[in-house]
């Protein structure tokens, strides 16, 4: 099975929708997905060249089969670049065959070479298999770290105290 | 006692540093703080006028006591910009003035003022000050996300395969 990756263009717009939903089904999160093709199309695509977020296709035997959405970010400690990849997708009738490994390799190329010293994601903690596979390729899950957040109107009334 | 929240400037770089090294020591990660005065700059105060994160100083009484250090990222689900908080720190003896919260309701306000849907940030888990401290202020605890990482020679291998 032959892989292959390039990056998105504005015309993948409505497959890289299909993808996110396909990834928050999988995540039991489809309820929280509210963005729109002209979100992301200006996020990824913006009419100023300064995308907030970049994104990779991957196929199988030329079919388009899973995505990775990613963003450069930063590492006080270490005072360098980091890369977090905020969606990694395949979907489910392309499994096995290495896409997702393929995906996470060109993106750790890519780190390498913008001079990254990390490269993180975040995981849920019953998705076993996930993460059995990142464990496999030698990732270190950070447990003591906990992620905190302030959304919607919380976010908007704590602006305004 | 008189607060005041200002954007860092470039003469604000040993500050910063010593911040970072203040907070570093605190969360028991001294030994991993390997930035540096130069890369700082770069990444704060970059010749191209692009900075990949940003850094606000707070002041109690007209005295440097602390700091807050961020970045924007991106939520794919929501498709609009987060504010992450890289770092938070107030000089042990400037705390329980109500800095911290002052420097947070200022970075959530930044937030809604550029549309963001999302402020977040990452506690380790013993830190039960903070822990307490955050969810007085209404953040929730994501603790079914957990954050994964390749570094160092892991990510410089990996990316060879």
């Amino acid at each position: 099975m032959a892989h292959d990756i390039r990056p998105a263009a504005p015309g993948d717009i409505p497959l890289i929708l299909e993808f996110i939903r396909g990834l928050a089904e999988y995540e039991g999160l489809l309820d929280r997905v509210e963005t729109t093709p002209e979100r992301l199309r200006a996020s990824l695509f913006p009419a100023d060249g300064a995308p907030v977020a970049h994104c990779v296709i991957g196929s199988i035997d030329g079919v388009a089969a899973g995505f990775a959405l990613y963003y450069f970010n930063f590492s006080t400690f270490l005072g360098r670049l980091s890369l977090y990849l905020e969606d990694l997708y395949v979907k489910p009738e392309f499994r096995g065959h290495g896409l997702g490994k393929a995906l996470l390799v060109h993106l750790a190329r890519l780190a390498n070479t913008r001079g990254c010293g990390r490269m993180e994601w975040a995981v849920l903690d019953w998705n076993a298999p996930a993460i059995a596979f990142y464990e496999a390729l030698g990732a270190k899950r950070l447990r003591e770290w906990q992620l905190c957040r302030l959304d919607g109107t919380d976010l908007e009334k704590f602006g305004q105290v």
